[in-house]
């Protein structure tokens, strides 16, 4: 089937493909579009390597003259990203939890501060890491189905999200809203997503990939410049925030993290899962 | 009649009373739900005592283990709270101005920043430092009566409310809607209110203590910890500035409220709540 | 026909016009409501002499103890204001450049920080600069007919709104609506302006100077001191902010647009929009 960047008739786009690991890449050069599918089943844990690859891959696209969109999408049926891989958190030592925490950070400043047109095609669940992996995005396109739910929800799991997490929540939904949500470690179903301005729009699944084509067609119809500068100036403020405070994050994640109330709830939450299965 | 907190046929669970002047606090030991009551008729206005006793309780809730959670509601029909007491503010020395004027911040900053979870059931009018309390818990229910209203009104008598007043009102309902709000000193009947997302659910008034223990209880099944750290992050810009500030928030009211000008508006106004009755 | 400011059925209220070139201003004394009608055919432009005119009335107005509120809206038939007068912009003196955007600073540091009450009675479309002028009036209402629309569209021409735009822009609609609004360059149809925030109300083309009076009496109903310090309180930090970085402001300026991609792109502006007419 034609991809839905492709239009229907027209001879085949020239399109480079890379990274087929975790994250196949596919970047029409006609449209200037890649589009970014999350291919690590189960559930797209954002694990080291996974961050790594996404970050490098980000950074390919950027410096990539012929790209100056993304769509995120996930080829992992009903999840699009699980967020933060629990199994780098738990039983590491001082070193990994470094090396993780920084990928973490790396990917979100790469993601936040694109300038590229950055869409996310939400196609299934998207808790925690996943939810901000959307949130970094230019917009957010849905899948309407009520049992894909989308959240800030580490409250839930004992921990806290970072003050950076926290900053990009306020920036798409406010003050009022982000408080509730994020104290309630809530996930919410696409619908009340929708409502609460957490995404942008909600179309039927099978049209999803068709409607991200349609939104990033219509930002790529802007010259480039201004709207990045535009960007840059919108979201400079919380970007410069972790720069000024990157170490010092990562040196708190390492004492949360480490704390052994911590490692005790982060190990029965894992037991949990292997059950489930 | 059994507490709403109580489930019907139920053994009675142990309960502490204390606070029995102004505000009385009940603090159901099995559910960690204390319901404090505004019992200063005629208007539960926040006079010097009232705001001590508020502060008092607050404190020893806050320190007492077995309390997670307070339902803060009004024993007086038709009012919440009336907010503060002119009386205080009028005809009395600077250091009376003063002393007064640090119970207000007291209150605000122990409910604001407290670690407990904080809902108000707002069964009656809410204006001015009325609406504060409100809007510092970290959920509002209010009685769907449309005779009832809330808002910060300052401005209808010809004073300005604080700025951390002004800080609260703008995390709950934005910037926009607090300039207007604020510049007329609208009081907002409840569907308005709700509207406007000054409160975030209204219900049958009988419905009103059921509805807040329910709400209580959804929060409550958060782990503590991960929830108290979540709301500090959210709300510490904005009382650190009054803890900055404080000492410079007392001079500045004292300087304006010993106008003679301001001294004189109060006066009438006193005269004119007076004639009412 | 009677003012719409002016009771049927009274004797005429004194008025006095001043300021009659570009934009003939009428003070209602008994009122105490200015109307500035921008009358620059044939779109509005804020070019140089008309910013210098807007704000020398501004100034005047501020200082007449009879004024407390300005109405302003437009003379010429479908549009408000198209914005900054691109031609001030085009193959000018670095002095030129300057001394324009100097008064373009101006112009919204008096109408934004003014302690009149202001409402814009938007009759027309609005783009830009025009936009900007609608966002720093305390009110504004808008002719419900679909073809007007209302934005910050810099970002089609290839430009970038200064941060001060932006601010603005953001207190008006907040981040996550002001970040796709601006980078998009959107210029929302009147009903769609109104979902989003950015106009408080629409009304029939017919009734739009009649609401304009009638908001502009509730607002009067205040007492003024109040509500002036209220509303410096609300925006001192978005007009500190230019005032702090304002020859910096005019610096970036002039470098941006003496750029020679900047000035061709202009140009090619400026010859579509000849051939139009």
């Amino acid at each position: 089937p034609p991809s839905p960047l492709q239009p229907p008739g027209l001879p085949l786009a020239p399109c480079r493909s890379f990274s087929n690991n975790k994250i196949p890449v596919e970047l029409d050069e006609s449209s200037g579009v890649a589009m970014m599918k999350f291919k690590s089943p189960p559930v797209n844990s954002l694990s080291l390597e996974f961050l790594t690859e996404f970050s490098i891959s980000l950074e390919k696209l950027e410096n990539d003259r012929a790209c100056r969109g993304v769509i995120i999408t996930s080829a992992v049926p009903k999840i699009f990203s699980s967020g933060l891989d629990i199994t780098e958190m738990c039983g590491k030592s001082m070193e990994h939890y470094s090396e993780f925490w920084r990928a973490v950070q790396e990917m979100w400043l790469r993601l936040y501060g694109s300038n590229m047109v950055t869409v996310a095609a939400v196609n299934g669940s998207s808790p925690a890491g996943g939810c901000l992996v959307a949130l970094s995005c230019d917009y957010r396109i849905m899948a309407e189905n009520p049992k894909f739910s989308i959240g800030l929800n580490e409250a839930q799991l004992g921990i806290v999200a970072p003050f950076w997490f926290k900053d990009t929540f306020v920036n798409v939904v406010g003050q009022r809203i982000a408080e509730r949500s994020l104290q309630l470690g809530s996930l919410h179903p696409a619908p009340e997503a929708h409502k609460l301005g957490l995404v942008d729009e909600l179309v039927p699944e099978e049209k999803l990939m068709e409607k991200a084509a349609a939104v990033m067609a219509q930002w790529l119809a802007l010259p480039d410049h201004a709207r990045q500068l535009t960007k840059t100036m919108m979201r400079k403020a919380v970007l410069d925030r972790l720069v000024a405070h990157r170490e010092e994050d990562i040196k708190n994640f390492i004492t949360f993290i480490s704390k052994e109330s911590i490692q005790k709830s982060l190990r029965m939450y894992m037991e949990m899962l292997k059950k489930k299965k």
